[in-house]
């Protein structure tokens, strides 16, 4: 789901996007989210703000002379597998993702390191509630996907245990707990890097009864 | 919580922001989500991306030439309540947020026009379930809100019914269906026009106990 300059390495023999390209790409996400940053923490005068307003605009414009008319299609890796490159959560490509980066945890199930931003703020200081829930259930997705069990969110639970602080580094953990004939139950959460709980989750995940047939 | 025009002439008279900066800020937020969207979509040549990017980083150099250090104090009202400018969800500051704008429903509680963008984009050419979540956690706490009943969000359940499709008109909706102590529920939504439920929510939200003191 996620994209690392050395998967784009292997990833860009297979198609007709070359790996420099890739990386151009991540580069362009990462400094625009530098950019919504500056955006939202700036205090320059007015006419700076209109100034670098129409400069956003015109490079807009120049992204837009080739661009997708519907969302960024999703591309084959080597191994088979879809890559999401724009994906709201994950997605390198896209500046509206952290990005989320998530890794098999040596204990079990699946972990991401995590550091949100001024931007995902809501209590003064804090993560927006919204934010937290974003992230966890794409993670308890993915500890559900990366144990090999596809399907879709049918239920998420959030308990908001503490505050999650913004700018210091936070932990999000998941794991399958069971698994039924379609239905897989994931637990997860977001905790200090010391453990202190922050927000816990539990999820499940079902194969619609559609995706039966032939699989 | 949601800053339009409007609000934004009454808010500047009370503060030392005046209105037309307000406005530019929001039109530099505006700007940059356009940005953000080409740069999801954008498929120019490797040079021109490489060549937008160090643009774009000259910009977030003018934006960081005065800047606030840590996130944006939130702006006190003439009508006593706190704004929230760079909101996660709601901030119009925030290139981040959708933005959300909450208004009441003639029908009882809240209601939100909705349109994901290719950014929010999970399931092929469906929202992220966790876009969906982050968005229904906001407008569950503004339902609390709006009907007098303050507090943080304790728990919040997302069942995921039909896929909620991008780039296409929805609605969010939520009321608080009962309260109790230091306890206020809420049940809402996000549905299709003609009231087709995609998904479903409900939230217990609390005033925590250091809250009462002085209250």
């Amino acid at each position: 789901m996620s994209l690392d300059l050395a998967d784009a390495e292997d990833f860009g023999a297979g198609t007709a996007q070359p790996s420099s390209t890739a990386s151009a790409h991540v580069t362009l996400a990462e400094r625009t989210r530098e950019l919504i940053d500056a955006v939202a923490l700036t205090d320059v005068p007015e006419a700076e703000l209109a100034a670098v307003a129409a400069e956003v605009a015109a490079l807009t414009e120049r992204l837009n002379a080739i661009r997708f008319d519907g969302p960024r299609p999703f591309e084959l890796a080597p191994d088979g597998t879809f890559r999401h490159l724009v994906n709201a959560v994950t997605g390198e490509y896209n500046p509206h993702a952290l990005p989320l980066v998530v890794e098999p945890d040596p204990a079990g199930g699946v972990r991401a390191d995590l550091c949100f931003r001024a931007v995902h703020e809501g209590p003064p200081s804090y993560v927006h509630g919204g934010v937290s829930a974003m992230i966890l259930d794409h993670l308890l997705g993915q500890a559900a996907a990366m144990a090999g069990f596809r399907g879709v969110t049918g239920t998420l639970s959030i308990r908001y245990v503490r505050p999650v602080p913004l700018g210091r580094p936070v932990v999000g953990r998941a794991a399958v707990t069971r698994s039924e004939g379609r239905k897989t139950w994931v637990d997860g959460g977001i905790a200090l890097p010391d453990g202190t709980p922050l927000v816990e989750a539990t999820g499940l995940f079902i194969v619609p009864s559609a995706w039966k047939t032939g699989e």
